[in-house]
């Protein structure tokens, strides 16, 4: 436990910026991003290792086999996972790694690794966050609405989670989540009392 | 809970520095320190309400019966507790109440308190502590060797705390401190997701 980094699991509802703050994080020296890995095709300029590691169905699912995923669902046909062994040793190494993934996928992250550090997003409001999924203006009024009413019922299971941080704005949510992986790293149970003596 | 204060509470070993942190701390507007009752009879230039509240026996046995102690205990044949009323008015109001007490009165304090939140404060090492406590010279050999002694049992049972923290720097503690705060001040059960809808 002692020098290890944290398993910091973030989710909050699509358009609550999340993945802005998440960039901002992955600028400090001791954080690093996990990336998932997925059966999807790539789309557009999306580049294997970046976005995604794009694996194939058999690949995949060699590493369920293996336990080589700390949670992973099939969505549409195609799997998505986090994988373990880069997050274990960025850990290992006391690096802090955050995994940005949905509600569902914290549940099982959560029965597993129950020492993880899991913070959930909010948005200011249910109007800001409309707002912020209208300014996007990639998507149809349909999918604004389903997103919303997808984002009701999430923030209905951020209790669950050990942190709640509006996302007001980037650099203050950053920070606020800074100062939780800084505080987290005073807990007692870090501190190992027989090296005093 | 949402918008109330915490309970706060501080030991460590004397002379880790410990009384210079909370005054550091004091000077935060949203911290006050919690001013301990007791039976026994002022010294030099103690003030009523200042170091302590100086109670008769019978004042104090009066409290004890009312439940209007967070903790109290007997050393030497004299009374000493942390008044429950003003503590208590304080949190509501949304103000931090920092406790300063001995390992004896947290445990007490924590069987009724769970909700509380304690900070054990380590010195940089025992030799540092022994020159701190040699630095003061107002202790007898004898006396600063009975310290170190108690020092060592008391850092036994720092894991019980909820924080450990070194004091390097009074600076750095107290921000440590803060930093604690602030990010409690993040845990979900804090936040009211009603609020949302």
């Amino acid at each position: 436990m002692k020098d290890k980094g944290f398993l910091v699991v973030i989710s909050g509802p699509a358009g609550t910026g999340k993945g802005t703050v998440v960039k901002e994080l992955a600028k400090e020296n001791n954080v690093e991003v996990s990336i998932s890995a997925t059966t999807r095709a790539p789309r557009g300029n999306e580049k294997d290792g970046v976005e995604y590691h794009f694996l194939s169905r058999g690949q995949f699912e060699s590493i369920i086999e293996n336990d080589g995923f700390l949670e992973y669902a099939e969505y549409c046909g195609n799997y998505y996972g986090s994988p373990k062994k880069q997050a274990e040793e960025w850990i290992s190494a006391g690096k802090d790694v955050i995994l940005e993934i949905e509600v569902q996928g914290f549940e099982k992250i959560k029965k597993k690794n129950p020492e993880c550090i899991s913070i959930f997003i909010m948005p200011p409001s249910f109007k800001e966050l409309e707002r912020r999924l209208r300014k996007r203006a990639t998507d149809s009024e349909e999918s604004i609405l389903k997103r919303l009413e997808r984002a009701k019922e999430e923030v209905k299971i951020a209790s669950d989670y050990d942190y709640i941080i509006v996302n007001g704005s980037v650099e203050k949510c950053a920070a606020d989540i800074k100062s939780v992986l800084y505080a987290e790293k005073l807990k007692s149970k870090r501190f190992d009392v027989d090296s005093m003596f």
